[in-house]
């Protein structure tokens, strides 16, 4: 979907004005009026309107993208936290009825709760307010942080926790179990889920043919996740002061290996390093693409370690002068742990 | 490298001025100025000048990204292939000197010639003008196509080819060997190389410390491929106006199976036709990831089939009627041949 979104487009959903200053506006060669996409409800339902003849057997309709994203925030800070320009994953769904799309955001809610759990991430999801996106029905998915800058509600005796802007102010009993109290903490949001209805597909009449062969206005759901900001925020969340320590599947490599300086005592073991990146990449199959060799062998090991540290390697090979003894042992440090272990090559195979 | 780009540095390369209405140009709500990055020159020096203590050892340094980028074309038109929007794969590098960076640019060229080689495109490179962007040398990856919008000229005797924008108006004599004609044909522009010299690396102050520790202004070379428009110029070149074809290597799936209709006689083949996808991508190392199953059952192998086609597998496997036989046959269209055969189970693992 374009980043140029059409100002009618955005008229028609009443966003154009509704967004006010927080969406970036343009004008082309021949004036025509443009806004850079914060999210693409109006784009998608139009493009789906356009194509016509969606019978009732097509749906669910799932449809996402992973793409830049502009908000003209009033404070952007914390780096990538809060950027003005921005990587989101967005979907949008179209179902059948609300029964039918009810399901479909149950659906996706679960595999969100699932996609943080694999990251290792202790999210939330949270009862939410709706905002300018509009809608019935919304949860944000929050990480505890303290750097976090919304306010959560959470039961201390049932499932219950949502954000502060939908509760009344002051509020510490549970609205839900009526027992027990709320504590608030804070969190930074990497998600969010709405059950949009027919906002969007009544303006834009996006409509499926049912079994009557009648045209019937789609019900439809939106669900954000944010990439950027998901990295951001588990740096936040899971680093020491000293090094970046990323969740596992995020990490740009598992293994960087770093080879002796060149020109150094032990500088003829270069090509011993080359070999051992692309035996543990094709030997273990969990590291295929996920073993990088630090090259710049101009540089001390000692500097390369440190930058090492500083992209977040889960493990780091250091392929020294203990490499060079008859028994050759190879240094393997733990960024997680911050252990330092001197492993022979079968022991690396066995890591 | 953001989309929204700073004017301010585009006033220092004074191409905010240069470019005239090609910028798209914006406002935020702090009245700063932007323009929509059409290329990166400008912040990528920046970036690098920022950075501060490159050393020579460092160098060359090839810095690339593939995003978005936007052009305000007086006149956007045939689809993909000159819209305002667009992917284009851009990379800037550095340089210790004048010969390096020729190096450099030696290098990149070939690989953009092997990668069209790859792609089955057969691209000429041809001189080109600087245009915008400026710089000492220029070259073009020209795909010849008559839809194509730049003109060439090509001698009949040497390897001399040129962009029209380069030459004398009206001259017929090859300036090089001086005895071959040009003779005019038409291309699509897939790439565009620039050795650019200090250009920009003078104005942002971008340098590397010599071996004599003195800052030195690093010589700049910038490399863009049209990922769009290769998608774009591929299909032109290529389909019929029947079908689709890819490239192969750019086909979104070497292989679609069609499971047959659900309710249908043969119905109950459905769940050989999940297995058949399953064991052909993982028993067949090149089809890892390159097999898709047209799932979508509640449609007639025709519909699918008429999709397959719009979407250009270069292979599609029914499996319908003949697979219910005795010896069960699986058919098998091939896109690139029009040709349809019958094969066995083990025939297709030979394919």
């Amino acid at each position: 979907m374009p980043s140029l979104c059409a100002a009618e487009l955005w008229r028609r959903s009443e966003r154009w004005d509704l967004m006010g200053r927080d969406l970036f506006r343009l004008k082309d060669r021949h004036d025509a009026e443009y806004c850079l996409g914060p999210t693409h409800e109006e784009a998608i339902t139009e493009l789906l309107a356009s194509q016509g003849h969606l019978s009732h057997k097509q749906l669910p309709l799932l449809l996402y993208q992973v793409t830049r994203k502009f908000r003209d925030e009033p404070r952007p800070r914390f780096g990538l936290l809060r950027g003005r320009e921005f990587y989101m994953k967005d979907m949008y769904t179209f179902d059948t009825s609300e029964e039918a799309a009810h399901l479909t955001y149950q659906t996706v809610c679960q595999a969100y709760t699932r996609l943080f759990a694999r990251l290792g991430l202790n999210c939330v999801q949270v009862q939410a307010d709706t905002g300018n996106i509009g809608g019935k029905l919304s949860h944000e998915f929050q990480l505890p942080a303290e750097v976090g800058e919304d306010r959560l509600l959470v039961c201390g005796d049932c499932a219950f926790s949502a954000n502060v802007e939908t509760m009344e102010p002051g509020q510490t009993d549970c609205p839900q179990c009526h027992k027990g109290t709320l504590t608030e903490s804070k969190g930074i949001e990497v998600g969010h889920t709405f059950y949009l209805g027919t906002k969007y597909s009544h303006i834009f009449n996006a409509t499926f043919s049912n079994p009557q062969s009648k045209p019937v206005v789609a019900e439809m759901g939106c669900f954000g996740l944010g990439v950027t900001r998901i990295l951001a925020a588990a740096i936040e969340v899971l680093s020491t002061e000293d090094a970046i320590h990323w969740p596992g599947l995020l990490a740009p490599y598992q293994v960087c290996i770093l080879p002796p300086k060149r020109g150094s005592k032990v500088g003829h073991l270069e090509g011993l390093a080359e070999e051992l990146c692309r035996s543990l990449g094709s030997a273990i199959p969990g590291l295929r693409g996920e073993v990088v060799l630090d090259d710049r062998t101009q540089l001390t090991i000692g500097k390369r370690l440190k930058d090492a540290g500083c992209l977040g390697y889960p493990y780091v090979i250091v392929v020294g002068q203990s490499a060079a003894e008859d028994l050759p042992r190879f240094e393997v440090r733990c960024q997680q742990s911050g252990e330092t272990m001197f492993l022979s090559r079968e022991g690396l195979m066995d890591l």
